[in-house]
Formats: structure tokens, sequence, C-alpha cells
């Protein structure tokens, strides 16, 4: 390769970085609202955690490092490979990141489909989880729940446990337990919710939960008399859930 | 018709076209209102719709354009005849409309003497719809209860489908299901509520939720032992809820 | 009665009134805040109402005009006597009074220990009337609970109504079931509570609701097995209840 | 003891207590926050307390004077010695202590482990204390539930009672049941808790109460089937609850 060639070469890589910068930055800025959505909307509360996979690399996804999600910002955000290294950074590449990363990376690694993915504390699923009650889609708003909700005990995986998805190998088996689906339930613990969009996971993490709630007050009602979507309408009930995410972005402090 | 009479025909149509202008556009301001009380107290969230039949033209009726109520201003309200075509425009005409203003359209033409409609995602109700136990009134906030609320399941229309009512057969099937009464719930999705005004149907929609929830407590207490209303008393204790708009109308943010 | 005799009366009888207005202003001040109280902590919503008795004349009360309590101001405030008429106004005397206000003269009737009267719809107490659930004081908090709960079902004194305290009557009625205690329930209505001031009739009408709250999760656990307070520790445990209105206070809205 | 020896020892305590200033009031601030967060968060209402043991002596810790927690500022901080009587005064002196202060000298006498008690009438345990109903961690964020919660029965102890803790014995009671775990009901009245430092035990109040709500939730699916985390996973389980400080801080009014 002559000197020619490589300039030219150095040249197109930064032509072809400077163009992707400000798609990188409105990323990396949506990543922040959908972090402080879902504190607003109390999917999360000073825990957990949501990502985004790098649409220009697939090899790599973008989270905030250790903190509350509600006081996140772009400076914050680190890009990770899919083993849950920081990459490159936005910010400062040195702080520390969240010991359960790799609920993303291995997700990340193991579903292609996958564009984002949500760990939440989800407070009304846990009691499903503790009782091993399967999930129904109450309706369309949670038609995701059609393709079953599976339960991930850790125990299964690594016996007595601090509950936390904190190697690369308990991520795999929380990665086999989701299969193909949207959501998991993690016993003891909370859910995992995967997307093709950072709107949508946004989305199905708040009405997995939402859908919870209203199949506890039916099941109250009668209890093995529940019907919510069959399997054929929770299919044909796709949400792309933008006005939701418009809502709640109006809603957020300040 | 010479000129003179054409003169002043058109003289006349203009002047009562000016008349009817600013109440047109206080009517449309109370629907903005409408849209944002309705999220503001949880009613909707990014989703569901109300819109208010045009009192000079019975075969019209006003409803926002696609969006969440949350953020509707009178730049989104559309006039629309009773099949659901956008008529004259408020504001832009050609903005995509819900996909479910049939539920609008087909109730006001079997219904004349309705003069509005919310259609909601109420969270309380769903789980009496999965479940098909009978509302009733627990307090006279709730007398229109007293009519009965049946359950529209949209498989009996139509079979498998996304569970949206976004055809004019839907919509009829909607309407038939709702008879002559104030609310109808919808399996898998939600309700629809209707009234002869806007604060009045805004009211019902809220109330229909809040007793669905008293009802589920008082099941929980002594199921088949819950006494409400008796019919007679329902039907005496008719409500106007204008307090309850000008409580909620001070509520709203900003 | 010499015309100097009569000079001296009416600077005596001024002086008075003199007297009393700052004390009879900050109780309108006070009233207009438990209004404004009670609809914030979700109490009331856009209906309910609230009054004091005159403490220089006890056969007269103050409450306000009909209206939203969120929106009650000083100006809305009368003076009723125990007829409930209007005897003289601190604002526009010729307003429309709640039709309810009989509940309040009624029992200042017969209840000459009563200062201060709440009416509310308070949702966690409304399912405990229509399944004819004891009430048990849960917590010290809600100490007069111990005093029992009765029910006022307005059809074993009138029939078939419009579920409304709206005669004298009726008011009599409600105030021989309440009889002695603090609170009774109204059947398929709400609640009337009443103390011996403004600042403790506002918190016994939030703890009676947070109390019931707290009753039907417990019989959740354990139907016949809950234990609240004893009737002597119930007794002993009477509040003032001061730093809940200082807490509430500081909560209003600007 | 010679006036040279005498200055120098007064010299060397001045600058010791003047060197203590800073973290004495940085510990006083964290002490008003922790109030704010308690009352801004639901966990206690206009009554409830939090202390917080003097790090540099041992036999001292502070309290507010009685008021309401969301009112509370730094000049409102008294230190208190183990016998609760006032020590010195951030504040003023000789304003009227909690009557229940003696919760907080009994458990710093008990154990020296702990740094920092809560009192609170969390609303979703009294159900529980009511019940006899164990409670169980429901997940890692209330994996202290572990150790087991005793529920406390002033009758036990005392008789008929006001249901206060309002004597030295009857905090040594209290504290006997309390035992060495993090936390304890109070039956018709409330929980206490404890933690080695001010932010984990204002997270502990907050996830005791969550946990309670997700187990009662759990029990009315499947009432004797509930798993929430084993004893050897709770253990493991400790958490920090940092991040949640900072999110509580940050929601905090003003």
């Amino acid at each position: 390769m002559d000197l020619r060639t490589a300039v030219v070469g150095l040249l197109v890589a930064a032509a072809s970085l400077q163009a992707q910068a400000p798609a990188r930055q409105a990323l990396v800025d949506d990543l922040v609202t959908a972090n402080h959505i879902l504190a607003n909307e109390g999917v999360v509360d000073g825990y957990g955690h949501v990502s985004v996979r790098n649409p220009a690399n697939a090899s790599r996804y973008f989270l905030a490092r250790a903190g509350a999600p509600a006081l996140v910002t772009a400076a914050d955000i680190v890009e990770y490979d899919l083993d849950s290294n920081p990459a490159s950074s936005v910010g400062n590449n040195t702080a520390a990141g969240y010991m359960e990363r790799f609920i993303h990376g291995e997700i990340y690694k193991a579903r292609p489909d996958v564009t984002a993915v949500v760990h939440c504390h989800c407070l009304d699923v846990i009691p499903f989880a503790a009782t091993n009650t399967p999930l129904k889609p109450m309706y369309h708003m949670g038609y995701f729940i059609g393709e079953g909700v599976p339960v991930f005990d850790i125990r299964a995986a690594a016996g007595m446990t601090d509950m936390l998805v904190s190697t690369p190998a308990l991520g795999q088996s929380l990665a086999r337990v989701l299969g193909r689906r949207s959501a998991a339930l993690m016993r003891g613990h909370g859910a995992v919710v995967v997307a093709d969009s950072l709107h949508v996971v946004v989305a199905k993490a708040y009405y997995l939960n939402v859908n919870a709630r209203m199949q506890l007050q039916a099941m109250q009602l009668h209890g093995d008399g529940v019907v919510g979507l069959s399997p054929e309408e929770a299919k044909k009930a796709a949400q792309t859930y933008e006005r939701s995410w418009d809502a709640w972005k109006s809603r957020l402090p300040r």
C-alpha cells in the first residue's frame, strides 16, 4: 500500500466516523432519556439498567457506568464489547461498570435480533416468579407475554449466590432461559426484557409490570377463569409503543 | 337567483359561520382539556382517545389526530364525518387519524343521544372483562354502572384479530354491544364510555375505573355479599360531575 | 334606654366584634387550608366538604359554598345557623350551598362536643360499608375506630333516594346512627367524621381511610385472625395529629 | 496542673472540637436529608423518626426534636446521651424531644454495632404484625429480612398502654425483641429498623415496606408456595443501597 492509498483510506475512515458522530450522539441521548423514563415511571428505582447495541458495530453496546438511572448523563455512557469490557468511551472509560453488565453482553451475543436490553427489579412481577405463576397477556399492550415468560432461577445455574448475574457464565445461563422470547423473570430479583429498539424495550418493561398487576387482580376475581389474549391474538397485536415514549418523555422533570 | 339574493345568502352564511367560530373554538379548547385531564388522572396513558360531536352539525365529530393525549393541542383536532373520514380540519387535515376512530363514528351514528365518547385502556376494568365479572355501582359517583356494563369480545365479531376496532364493521359491533348504556368493557383491551357532554364522559371514564377498584376490594372482603346501589337508587343518583372537572382542570401541569 | 346607654352598648358590641375579627379570619383561613389538605391528600376529590363550628357562637358553623374543595378560598366561606340556613357571610352569601350541608348542621345540633365535621367519599371505606365488615383500629393513628364505626344505610331512613343527605330529616337520621362516635360509614356513598377541632377532624378522615386499607390487607393474610388495638389500648392511644397537619400543610401546591 | 499545662490542654481540646466540627456538620446535614427522604418516599408521614450515633462519641446520638420529618432542619437536631437526655445541642436544647426517643437510646445501648435507627409506621408491614405472618425476603433488596423480623407486642411488656415506647423500660423490651436483627415489627404501631450507617437504615426501612407489599401479592397468588431468598442467599446478598440514596436525594423537593 503506497502512502497515497493509506492517506485516502485514513480520510475515508475519518469521514465515516464523522458521519457517524451525530447518529451516535443521538443514540446516546436517547439512552439517557430511556434511563430517565424508566426511573420516572417507576420501572427501575436506584437500581436497574438499560443498554442499546451500537447500530454501526453490532459487536458493541452502550450502557451507563454504575449509578442510579435517574442521574445518568451522556458523560456516563460507556461503549462495551460483547464480553462486556469497555471498548471506547463516550465519557470516563475508567468508571466502574455495573457488576451485572454481563446480562446485556451475553444476550447481545446470543440474540443477533436484539437491539436493546432492560434489567429491572419490577415490583409487580417478583410475586409471579416467587410462586411460579405463569404470566398471561391481559391486553394488547402486553402482547409479547403471549410468547411465554420463563423464570430464571439462579440456583439452577450456580447454587447459593448473592443473586447477581455478575459473570459471563451467569449471563449465558440467563440468555439460555430467555431463549427467543421478549422477557424472563428472575426469581428473587426481577426481570430482563429485550426488544429490537430502545423505545420498545422501555415500553415492554413498563407493560410487563402493568400486565402482572392486572393479572393478579383478575386472579383475585376468578383464579382459574382469567381470559387474556389467545396466542394468535397476542401475535397479531404487536405494538410500536411510540406514543408511550412521547408521553413519558414529556413527563420527565425539567 | 339574482345577484342580490346570492350576496345576501352569502353574507348570512358568513355571519352564521362567524357566530359559530367562538363556540367551535371553545369546544375544541374543551376537547384539548379533556385529553389532558384523562392523561393527568391516569385514565389514559400514551394510548386512548376522546371525541365530541359538533353541536352545530350532528353528523360531524371532533377528535385529535393520532398521538398521545397528554400532548394534544388545538392544532391536532380534526373534524370527522360519521364514517370517520376527515371532513374539515381545525389543524392539519392530512395528519394520520387514530386507527380506532370508528369506535367514535359508529357510536355517534347508532346513538343520537350521545355527544361525547372516550376509549381507554382503564387498568382496573380489564380484570373484570377477563373474568366476566359483572360490574356493580358501588357508590353514587358510579351510578351509570347500574345500567349494566356489557363486555365486547372482538372474537365474536371477527375471530382472531389484532384486538383493534379499526373498521366500520367492528365499530358497529361494538356499538351494538354497548346498546343504550353508558359504558362497555372490551375483553383484552379496555373500555368505551359515552355521555351527553364532554365533561360527563371524562368523569364517567374516571369513575368507571375507580368503581372497579372498590368493587374488587369489596369482593375480597365478602365475595358474594357486596351491596352497592339498588337499580332504583342508581337511576336517581345521576351526576353532572361538574366539580370533578373543575378540580381536575386545576391540577393540570403548567 | 337613653342615647348614652345605647351608644355605649353599640361601642361595646363593635369592640367585641372587632376583637373577634382576627380570630374569625384565622379560623376561616384554617378552614380553607383544611379543604386544600383534604383534596391534596386524596381524602376528597371534586366532592366532599369540611366545616367548623364558630367558637364565638356555638349555634353557627362555617362551610364553603358548593364547589370543589381544592379550589375553595376565604371568599367562598359562608356562616350557617344550625338549620343550615346562611346566617352571615364571609364572602358571597347568595352562592348556592352544598345540598348535603344538613350533615353538618344536624350533627352540630345533636353533638355539642363536636367542633368540626368532614364528609368524604373516602374510597377505601366504601367496600367495608358495602359488605358490612366492621372496621377495627389497626394502629394508634386509627385509635378512634375502637369506638366502633356504624354504617348509615339511607334506605332505612328514606327508602329509594338519590343517596344524598339533602334534608334536615336525613341529617338527623345520620346523626342518630353516628351517636357518640367519631365516624360513621354511609352505604354506597362514603363517610362522615367528627372531632373537637379542625386539625383533628382532617386527620381522622385521613387515617380512617388508611386504616381501612391496612385492614383489608391484613384480612387477605389471615381473615379472622386480625389483631389490632384492644378497646382499652384504643382509648389510651388518642392523638392530636398536630404533626400530620404541619406535614400536610407544607405539601400543599404553591 | 500548672497554668501552662491547663492552657495547652484547653487549646488541644478546642482544636479537636474544631477538627470535629465539619464532620459533625456533615453528619447533621445527612440526618436532615434522611428525614426528608423518609418523608418524601412515604416511609414516614407526619410521625416517625430517624437517628444517628455520634461517630466521635459512641455514647451520644443525634435526633431531631419532636416534629414532622419533612420539616426538620439542622437547627432542630439535638444530641442525646444513651439515656436519651439532651447532652449538647446543635440547635435549641430546650425543645421538646420525641416521647419515643428511648427506642433509639436503648437500642444504641444494647447494640454497639448499630449506628443508625429508624422508627416508622410503615403501612405495609402493620398487617403482617396484626396477623403474625412471618416476613420473608422476596428479593435481594430485602436481604436482611432473611435474619427474621420478630414482632414486638407492647402488651407482653406493659399490659394496656397508649402503644408508645415512651420509657427506658419499654425501649429495653423492644431492644430485647429486636435482638441481633435488622428490624422488628411493632404490633398495632409500625416497625423499628437498625443499620451500621444512616444511608443503609433509610434503605432498609424503605425496602422492608416494599418487600411486605410484594409478599402479600405473592401470598394472594399462592399462599403457602412463596419462594423468596434462601437463608444463605439472603446472607450473601447484602447491599450498600448507595444508589438508592443518590436517587432519593435527587428527588427531594426544591
